[in-house]
């Protein structure tokens, strides 16, 4: 069991802490390639998916994850047009509380949310995302990820790539690889690294050649390209051309060096299908360790005795 | 159990049938205590939710009330695009029957929409909220909160404060309270009180001072903050000084006076901050009891067997 | 079971494929009249209801169907917004797979993507209606209608009028009739008959007198009111005076001839009430047997045992 009754980001967590989430996430993947897929450890809970952002993959993961604990799984999309006639955010999670649920999952546009949700609240609070600040689940399968492939973190050179001043995805994955004792390298154009980032303690580089050679593990942000119009980069086909990961690209790459990608992928653009497609992928090792990752934080925060 | 397929208003309950209603949900409250929140009464049956209208609270108390009974639970949204095009409502309530549900939850911003719905069908018909006219699991959970809290409904004073012209929950709290033996005084600006609402049996008066006096229940109603443009009052801030409650307005009250709001609430509109998180404010306990009561409701009208 | 992983469409299927799915129908039938509509079978098992396209009913009764096998059940709807800054429907179909789904259901407005998806996935995919291409769960359930009621389907005569060329529901059904042996003509105005149609093994008739004269079974198709700008037909009264099925053109039919339609009916277009609700209609019998009908297709793609 993990002392803490939530978890909103990887900053507040401590290396025991994610050792534990990994090792009980090892235990729970075997559930998912079972014939009956579906364990009674958390029969009779009720989980709620609070989703201020719309999400189709990271909801469905949360969601198949309580079933396959036995939880009942509750969701509640919140669109922007209702929260504007609507209560308080407090208000919204002092009801939803008072009907008893065991666990609420929040994704939210504004960082801090699923922190203030959790003051408020007795009951467990998982951060499904919040504005640029942190994914926790999401980093938490990513080292699950590298760990089932590599065998260790330790020692490993992580480099990220993409637009790290608006990723969730890269905070939680600088948080979470330098506390398990990688290094940790974020690349990207000026425009896409916030100022004062080498304070997390990560490196920085404008480079992708030099980082791509000396990565063991390389992380592709996407990007969002509905938010082209904030002009961080000139244009699309620049951003593939200085930034996407290729093969051609790739060759310079180590022997045995892994790509991952939260997803959803655009292809062509962050990353070419060929690497998308190819051996050194671990994309979609990542949506299935997603399940398993999402099962033991359940497990972990709401206590069912295990069988 | 009741001797009556759906539960489409108050009005038609007898005293007997709400008492009825009110020990049912009293011993099922228990259950959302539990470690384990579930029960296997309704375990096979099918519970349909078909909301015309948008509603996250109450949409989420029917389907987790029907889970911790063990039923499935199906949610059908329609939105007002897709009635325009589709079919009629006797078309879709009978093909959802054809499925062979054994209750249809309703909200539909029609009055009388539940009716005709039960009318055309076997299976149970429960109002969930039909346009100005009813919404009965909301008054019976009231009437379960004020008796949890106060030990009787017989001789109490109810006073129901804001637009009661336009209120399903105004009305059927009218008829609930008074059938309970409580006596009932509705209060706002003329404009928001119908012609003719003492045939109800309940008092009106416009003054607010006077009626909080005297109550031993206040219940705030929701202003409708879209619905400004039909000019009922002049401006929000007039609404709120005149009906608004507030610290100052309550110091007048009686003693041990409790406050009900069926939310969600407009902090500083129609209720201020200070009173509606006050000890004095039952509002969190209404949503709780929401849950039980709309257990005792599934319960009752599906004749699942006790254990 | 079936010796195939997905049910894309009905041309593909063999008549004994089609008869052992009628047969289990027909034995999980009964499960829906049950106190406790529900059995073991697929406990353990997730289905994903993937919706490109809306849809209350199909999406209704595939869900009620996987609830009642005790299968889990989630939905996923994609509005064509999010198709569109979204990923590849293959990426969409993999990462969706990575979750250990055993069953997506799907439906798409281009004939076609299910089965790319089903090349895609390991797991089993069931069209739930692809564009104007096929609608196999539909055609399975008009036959399963048609056998229950008239104790056969060899050398009956079906005739189905509408919009045949936009139409999956005519396509599967067509395959459907005759590979069961019936003969089916289709009629409708030039416009909506395709050219080659009776490459499918089909009769084509633009005058629905003669065809009605001579038919065992009528099946009406929808008319897509929103269509209309096409202009396929001068008017919906010019249609409806033609091709609508009244009490009138009905007198002329055989002794016994039945009505289907596939849903949503517009009243008074091409169905008359008189007829919608008249004893030779079997509109909600094809609802109910719907369920039992994907109740069936789910168990025999998902193997599960027994009991």
């Amino acid at each position: 069991m993990l002392d803490r009754k939530d978890i909103l980001g990887i900053e507040e967590l401590g290396r025991d802490e994610i050792e534990t989430i990994l090792s009980t996430a090892a235990s729970f993947k075997e559930v998912s390639t079972r014939e009956i897929k579906k364990v009674p450890t958390l029969r009779g809970k009720t989980v709620i998916n609070l989703f201020y952002e719309p999400s189709t993959r990271t909801r469905t993961s949360f969601e198949i994850a309580a079933k396959r604990m036995s939880a009942d799984a509750i969701n509640i999309s919140v669109s922007a047009s209702s929260i504007k006639k609507g209560e308080t955010l407090k208000d919204t999670a002092l009801n939803l509380e008072a009907m008893a649920p065991d666990c609420i999952v929040v994704r939210h546009g504004s960082a801090g949310t699923p922190r203030m949700l959790a003051g408020y609240l007795d009951c467990s609070v998982i951060n499904a995302g919040d504005g640029a600040h942190e994914h926790p689940s999401q980093a938490l399968l990513d080292i699950f990820t590298v760990k089932e492939r590599l065998g260790r973190i330790e020692g490993l050179h992580v480099v990220i790539v993409g637009d790290i001043a608006h990723s969730r995805v890269a905070r939680s994955n600088i948080h979470g690889f330098t506390k398990m004792g990688a290094r940790v390298t974020v690349c990207g154009p000026p425009t896409m690294i916030p100022p004062g980032i080498e304070s997390l303690g990560c490196s920085v580089t404008h480079e992708m050649e030099g980082a791509v050679e000396d990565a063991d593990v390389i992380m592709m942000l996407r990007i969002q390209l509905e938010r082209q119009t904030k002009a961080l980069f000139p244009s699309i086909r620049e951003y593939s051309r200085l930034y996407g990961l290729d093969a051609g690209k790739l060759k310079r790459a180590k022997e045995g060096v892994i790509i991952l990608h939260p997803g959803p992928i655009n292809r062509g653009v962050e990353i070419s299908p060929e690497v998308a497609d190819g051996p050194w992928s671990l994309i979609l090792d990542q949506v299935t360790n997603g399940v398993a990752v999402r099962m033991a934080l359940f497990y972990l925060l709401l206590g069912g005795a295990r069988e």
